[in-house]
Parts: C-alpha cells; structure tokens; sequence
C-alpha cells in the first residue's frame, strides 16, 4: 500500500485507528473453543464489526506463534481475510543478518502476505535491507518502544550528545525513505514525541500503548501529528478483550468507535477534513 | 540444559561446535525434492551424520518461517529428532514487552522444546524476563552481531565511554546469570572478543561467523575461551551446503570432523580434556 493510499484511507474514514490482533488463546470467550479454530472466528469477528472503523490491523505473531504451526495457519487466514484496503501489520519485530532477514522478508511478504513488518534495528542496515526490496511493502522499525525496558538502552546518551532512539531514528530513516519506512513511538513516551517529529518530520510513527499501557491520544496527537497526519495509533487489548461474552465483537465496536471519534474530532480540528 | 552438563558434553566430545540447521528449500540437494518433508529429511541425515561432533544444533528460523506453517512442522519435526543430550538453539532473535515476550517463551520452550532462544535487546529488561522464568533453559542475547551493520549502533560510543554493546553485555549479564544467559559474539569481531571477555568473564558466547562469514577459529578461541570453555562456535552454510549432491551429508560431516579436530587440539592445549 503506498503512503498516499493510506492518507486517502485516514481522510475517508477520518480515523487513524489500528486494533492490535493479540489474540490470546487463553483470553478468548469460552463460547469460541468448539470451533474448529477458534483464534481465526475470534479475529473474523473483531475484524467484521470494526473494519469499518479502522485503517489497519497488526496481529502479534507472537500469539499466533505460542500455538505452533497451527497458530500460523489461523494467522494466514487471518490476513487473508481482512479487507484488501485495511493496512496489515505483522507485529513480528524481527531482525537478522542480510540472507536471513531475506528469508523473514518471503515470510511476511510473500507467504502471508502482510504489508508491513515490524523490524528491530539492533543489526543495522543490512539486517533491514532485504525487506526494502519490496514495492508497496513497510518496514517499522522500533524507535522509542512503550515499555519501562525502553529506558535500558533507546535512552542511553551518546557522546555526540544524542540518544541512542535519536541516532536509531536518524540513521534508519536514510536506510529507506517516508515511503516505506515507519518508526514506533510508544504512546507511553508522549513527552518525547515532539523532539522525535524533528528528527524524522516525514515518517509515519506507529504508536502502541494507547489503552492497556496508559498512552493518551491527545498527547499523541498533538505532538505526534504532521501535515499527511503521519500516525497510526495501536489498541489491543482495550479493544479486543472489551468484553469476554458472547458480545465481545459489539464490545469491541463500541471501543473501537470511541476512539475514532476522538480521532475525527482531533482531524477535524486540525483541519485534515 | 545447566551450565555443568554443557560442559561436560563439550569436555566428552571435545569439541564446542553448533551446527547451523539454515536450510533453505531452494538449496537442498534436488534429489530431496520428492520427499514428503524435503526440509525435516536434509535436517535428519546431516544431524544423523554429525550428532557425534556437535554439542548444539541451531535452526535458524527465518528459513522455516519462510515456508509458512509447514515450515514450523518441519521444525518441530527437527528439534524433536534431535539427541536430548544435544542443546537446540531457536535462532529467532525474538524481544518485545513483557506479555508478548512470554507468548514467545510459551512457543520456543513449551512448543517447540528448545533449549535455548536467541533474543534481542532493544526493547531491555521486561522484553527479556518472561524467558529467564524456564528452569534449565537459556537466553542468548545479541552482544555484537557478525554483519557488517553492527558498525551502525552497537560501536557507538556513550557518554561513560563505553560502546553501545558493552552497556547491553553489561545491564543484560544483571537480567540472569552465566546460568541461563549467553551472548552472541561474532566471529568476524575477534578483535573484540578479548575485551568483551572481560565485561562478561563467566558467560557462554555463542559464535556466529566461522565459513561463510570469514571468522576465524583460531582467533575467537585464543581471546574468547574461559576457565569453563565458555564458548560455542557455529557454522551453518559451511557444514551443510558444502556438497549439494546426494553426498551432502558425507561432505558435511568431513566439513565438521575438521572444525571438530582443530577444536580438540585447541582444548588440549589449553589443558581443558
């Protein structure tokens, strides 16, 4: 999907709202457990009532990943389900020297057919390369992530003055370009987003930990925001386990809708639409 | 696995060598082509041809992930072919928060039956510590990777004065102990392993970079062994595509009697057997 289909999507639905498939075998509602995958009739559910409401998904791989090889096939047909006009972002945060990331980029790309991958920048540019061969396909690299391990190493300062996440961001976004790379900006870290749009005025962030995590919206979006809105803002668990009945897709929609009704009013105050 | 009993295989065998399971369907002999489960037959008859000079065998992930679900029957299929005595290394390089990352332990350990991760740093302490809860299994954190990409953060220089990767040796040895952490240390970086040594005196590292990459055997060994060996070395695509006819298991095995030798010399003239 190329930057502009994804700005005409956020306008159309004046929404920049992502739900997080972090589809939990052990979290789902016990009506789901006689089916014959209940994972993928959980997410199709989610994905029938909110589609309409969002602009991506991003299943975990992780959850899918905990079940094995079957796990891996309620996420094939989890992508393969979503809407072909719904960005699809493989939560995966891989990252390997240039022939194996090679091999995650036929993974996620030509086998289960995401359109974005999340990326570890620790190897550098040619553990990214490989995944920057691919037209209309993203990359997003972990900037500043929401959680309190963030502080070990993105916050360490560089003799040249800078944070480690800085040179991260500055460095990664010359490996590709506002094309086709994203960052992830943990809505937890709302202080520094304002520093990070300077750095990389461009980019799209992705930004997790809005809900369980505690992130605000308004402070993402006020400091986050740019003139082609350049956010993309993650809930999961908030959505997805809003209720553990019978009615947990309703539960889902109505959270869901909270949250792009929060986002169209700050478009429109903007004056995006 | 425990520290002690690694050892004590390392001391039996005399040798410290992983091999590297990176089979890539595209590079298997032809003659495997007709197989019901190509990838699973190369893995049993390299593994039958060298269980006798190894003491860890390391399925790199990507190339099973490439294949989708059929993949990760294949190696599934692997590591439980795999003689228990011998530690398995999921090279999956894995790391997110803390919930998501005990969705990762769930599959590698209990799935999969790993004995070992390969994990990422980035995200710090809480993308690590669901792993370190598995009695007798282990962690092996990136240090400072092979690739010529390690030059883009992990040699910058902080403000203490200390490079990016000897803050993440550092702060990562205090997540777990030489019991169920290990670091990957490339090959290629010999000419920081005798410093990297002394950060981290009492840890493993695994070794990545000996063949293809260009490592030398010789060098990792003389700055990076300990008084408890400490040290395991892998070779991956110079073990097992080093013939791609129907002798491709008689050929790896030549391939790993060699590294196998020269690692028996070494140990001996260290006074370790």
């Amino acid at each position: 999907m190329s930057r502009q289909a994804l700005l005409d999507n956020i306008l159309a639905k004046q929404s920049f709202l992502c739900v997080g498939l972090d589809t939990d075998i052990n979290r789902i509602p016990a009506h789901l457990g006689d089916m014959e995958d209940p994972i993928f009739e959980f997410n199709k559910q989610i994905i029938d009532k909110t589609a309409d409401l969002v602009i991506a998904y991003k299943p975990n791989t992780a959850f899918y990943e905990a079940l094995g090889p079957a796990g891996m096939q309620s996420l094939k047909k989890t992508i393969d389900y979503i809407p072909d006009d719904i960005l699809v972002i493989a939560d995966a945060k891989r990252g390997d020297i240039g022939n194996t990331s090679r091999l995650y980029a036929r993974s996620f790309f030509d086998y289960y057919d995401a359109d974005a991958l999340t990326v570890a920048p620790y190897m550098g540019e040619d553990s990214v390369g490989p995944f920057l061969e691919y037209p209309d396909r993203w990359i997003i690299i972990l900037g500043l992530t929401s959680n309190a391990g963030s502080q070990d190493f993105q916050q360490l300062e560089l003799k040249s003055g800078e944070k480690v996440h800085e040179a991260v961001l500055k460095r990664c976004a010359e490996y590709g370009s506002a094309d086709n790379t994203m960052f992830v900006i943990g809505a937890t870290q709302a202080d520094y987003i304002a520093e990070i749009r300077k750095i990389v005025p461009d980019h799209f962030f992705l930004v997790p930990g809005v809900g369980a995590q505690g992130g605000s919206l308004t402070a993402v979006a006020e400091y986050g925001l740019n003139d082609k809105v350049g956010l993309i803002v993650n809930s999961s668990r908030g959505i997805i386990y809003a209720s553990d009945g019978e009615d947990f897709a309703d539960a889902a929609r109505l959270k869901a809708q909270a949250l792009q009704s929060e986002m169209a009013q700050i478009l429109s105050t903007r004056e995006f639409v």
